[in-house]
């Protein structure tokens, strides 16, 4: 099936736990319903370094990350109906699924039950290794490709694919908008788009973050309320005042003061979650009909959907670019929290 | 306000954990807006044996527990307008609520932001002890009264104001019905409810029960399926099967386990719950967007929708009906789960 491999320069890490390397990795032929995509830039995800660093499991090594990719068509497949050469186009955290499962046919991929295919650090329909975005250039069937609206940035809407999908869906399937009022628990890579989406989605907007640090940011982003969860008198203060609570943090939280700033019928989803077990004591939830309940990324069409919202908004993500060499130390950075609020490597440096 | 306190015979637990013993408790006079009901009969929930015996925090003793209670309306007040003498009657878990926070204005009084009155073991308005339905009569507020249909036994309905709206309302608000797989944990006093009360909405319902022990009495009651959860096998075959699970159970689940059983949207909902606080893995929740979430009971005119829909349907609860005298041995037979499916007092030999 992959008769004619092309190898591609990419940054991979050759081993868990090791440093980034330049190295090269190939790429299939652009089959029937393929496009090749000359990759501009790729976001550095937090789980990335998950991933790379075998936290989730063991990884498939090496591995190139890079789940947040922007760039433009450079071929198309016979097939391809879709795009074409020249098109501003994005690739998210998976690039096929089973297609039949219930499911795909409601454009849920990101919950096939077949398993959809990870962008990187997992095998294709073939049993070849998928490689992520850290590249000069990827294949994806144009069924998993996206189209980039003309109205963001390439680099400013690489980060989309993922946080800004991740939180998008979530704001609309929980029907965020006028006369809701929404929390966003972390102002991080994801939160910092929670925030942007869920303002321009025309809720209320409060940002839940561990100090006041970042305030004057989170209300230039769209924040109507910056509290510090920090203080304890913030839980008294905001005690059932949200419709829906999303948390982005990857820390163990207290979920029980959390819910107590949910409404009664209100929701706690969590996009960021940690490695380890929660307690929750299940009067939090009894107490007011309340929802705890999480989310992962998007579909296809619902990514679409998100990418012309933000298109329609002027909304792309914050970003630092770098350039590839600055990878691992880009990586200590996000361990850091020391970026606001994404980097973006630029792919034409790899 | 309670100027003409009159005195009914009634059964109390003295103290927290002290056997109860028949008594007399004080009872308001009738009041503008007051029903006197003459009660019938009164269930006995698990909640009563958890409050009578300090479970949840300090009680206020002496106890009249009861807060499922079917009788005649004996008296009204002058202002009354939805009840005349001789009209068959219920009260519930509340007698009482702000009515005036969003939550009363919407109808979900269970979840009243000044916090609902109690039928017992709560104070009133004016800082009265509430008592509860083991007691020949009992004034209530017409507004917190509900209407028992023709069609309905009245031993048979009293467990419904508190076992049967606690299933109904998450049944109804998760929407269960017609094309809906529904699971429902624990056969016992709050699970033969949801069996009966699923199968008439329709849906195709599951009980997932400890042992095969009681899988005719599920059957007969209207399930389609029964399972036993000390097989493992049962998590296997029935991975990602149900749009809803209501747990009914206060023993700590194993949540991932039970959350593996819903599908992609689906929710497990519980209406009992532990104590103590359960570990959950977040995880089980973001790989299908799946929710955990709680109910109470049910606001009133809810409580009154289910009372017509299980007489329209032939429903109600499947009980022993048990003289006063028998209120200790009860107790100790619910805590053995020794009960197919509820205990009703007969109030005539209060």
């Amino acid at each position: 099936m992959t008769t004619n491999v092309t190898t591609v320069p990419a940054y991979a890490a050759p081993a868990a736990n090791a440093p980034l390397e330049r190295t090269t990795v190939p790429r299939r032929a652009v089959g029937e319903h393929d496009v090749l995509i000359d990759i501009k830039f790729s976001g550095i995800c937090h789980s990335d370094i998950h991933q790379a660093r075998d936290g989730w499991g063991e990884g498939i090594f090496p591995m190139v990350p890079g789940h947040e990719i922007a760039g433009i068509v450079a071929e198309v497949g016979p097939g391809v109906t879709k795009f074409q050469v020249g098109d501003r186009v994005g690739v998210g955290c998976f690039v096929d699924s089973c297609r039949t499962c219930e499911y795909c046919l409601q454009g849920l991929e990101q919950y096939c039950t077949g398993g959809m295919t990870g962008t990187y650090n997992a095998l294709d329909k073939n049993g070849e290794p998928t490689y992520g975005g850290y590249a000069r250039h990827i294949v994806v069937d144009e069924n998993y490709t996206l189209r980039i609206p003309e109205g963001i940035a390439l680099d400013e809407a690489a980060p989309l694919l993922c946080a800004g999908i991740t939180l998008y869906s979530p704001l609309a399937h929980w029907q965020a908008g006028p006369g809701k009022k929404v929390a966003i628990v972390g102002l991080g890579g994801l939160g910092h788009m929670g925030v942007k989406i869920a303002h321009a989605l025309g809720a209320e907007v409060t940002v839940l973050s561990q100090s006041l640090k970042k305030q004057e940011d989170g209300l230039k982003l769209g924040a109507d309320h910056f509290y510090a969860t920090s203080d304890p008198a913030t839980f008294t203060e905001l005690a059932g005042t949200f419709d829906l609570v999303i948390s982005t943090v990857s820390a163990p939280l207290d979920f029980g003061a959390y819910l107590s700033l949910v409404k009664t019928d209100g929701a706690l989803v969590n996009v960021g979650a940690p490695e380890e077990p929660v307690a929750l004591n299940l009067f939090s939830l009894i107490g007011g009909r309340k929802t705890l309940a999480g989310s992962m990324i998007g579909g296809i069409a619902e990514t679409q959907e998100m990418l012309d919202f933000c298109a329609a908004h002027g909304l792309g993500a914050e970003i630092e670019v770098i350039d590839a060499d600055r990878i691992n130390e880009a990586y200590e950075r996000v361990l850091a929290s020391d970026v606001r609020y994404r980097f973006v490597i630029d792919a034409s440096t790899i």
